[in-house]
């Protein structure tokens, strides 16, 4: 159950087993029907949220009820509206599992204690921030200076292998083209 | 001439007086005269920056030479291109001094070494990180959703005392705004 974060955060840091047994006892774990939402809109993002299978798209809905999706999070991502579980405030975006999916849960609170009582967590979640800060930054960049047809392309590096789980019109709303034009841009390169 | 940089690390952490040597050694002091530049659109950000005397500017120039101010940093403030400098590439931004200032430089290899060496700084950054998160998300939201006036309130909050010191046609441009619309904004609650 636990093979996959524990992989993940051995990435930047090495527990002790004390360590790990302390980490995993704050884990709760939650299962979610696809199409059932892990938040909507309006709450407050209470959890640090890590997928060990299936998938979540991140989205929000406009004055004119178009949704954009800002992004997916697939097995051995971490997910979540950042800017709410950060700031306690309510986020404006939907979490909406896109298949059956099972999640591993922090709470915010004894996330804040786990800091202290394993200090190379501030470490993992340092490097964590500075990904996710780059790749923010990143993607509004892609958005104002990229062409759709490029942004695509940046799509497929960003998620390889995954593109053939997900709708046209999700990848279409990700890219913030309308479907007909990504089944224009597809067509292209076959 | 390390007072304040010590003071702002003491916010989150701790330092022993060891670990404080290890890291006051890490810091190199630069000094810029009023419109010196200390990074240009297409350096890399090589160093972490803290003010400790001054302020800088961080903007950058559109296609149509327009310049947009993404923020200032005054006197006790971390500043920079944290894109470039967490990721390596280079900034679009220009940092320029609108005082003469003092800024103390940690260079990015060191700040690496440093955090095996003063495990603390993971926590420090962690921290300052979900704080420059929040940050630009909360900038981003404003300018899509707040009117002009409400973003010059904004902006009055999170630079208190320090309007006097910055130019109409800088604050109009952090703001988004012709210095006309400053202008017209201002004598409204005068």
């Amino acid at each position: 159950m636990y093979d996959r974060i524990l992989k993940n955060l051995s990435r930047f840091i090495q527990l002790s087993p004390q360590e790990t047994e302390i980490f995993t006892s704050a884990i709760k774990v939650r299962h979610l029907r696809r199409r059932q939402y892990l938040l909507q809109a309006g709450d407050v993002m209470r959890y640090e949220c890590f997928v060990t299978e299936g998938c979540l798209r991140q989205y929000y809905v406009d004055d004119k009820g178009q949704e954009h999706t800002l992004n997916f999070a697939f097995e051995d991502w971490w997910a979540g509206d950042m800017y709410s579980f950060l700031s306690g405030q309510p986020g404006k975006y939907h979490l909406e599992a896109l298949e059956d999916s099972t999640l591993l849960l922090i709470e915010r609170q004894r996330l804040e204690a786990l800091y202290d009582e394993i200090p190379q967590l501030n470490r993992f979640y340092r490097i964590l921030l500075q990904n996710a800060y780059i790749t923010m930054s990143e993607r509004i960049n892609q958005t104002l200076a990229m062409t759709a047809e490029e942004r695509y392309r940046s799509f497929q590096q960003r998620y390889p292998h995954f593109e053939q789980r997900l709708s046209l019109k999700h990848i279409a709303s990700y890219l913030g083209i309308t479907p007909e034009s990504l089944s224009r841009i597809r067509s292209h390169k076959k």
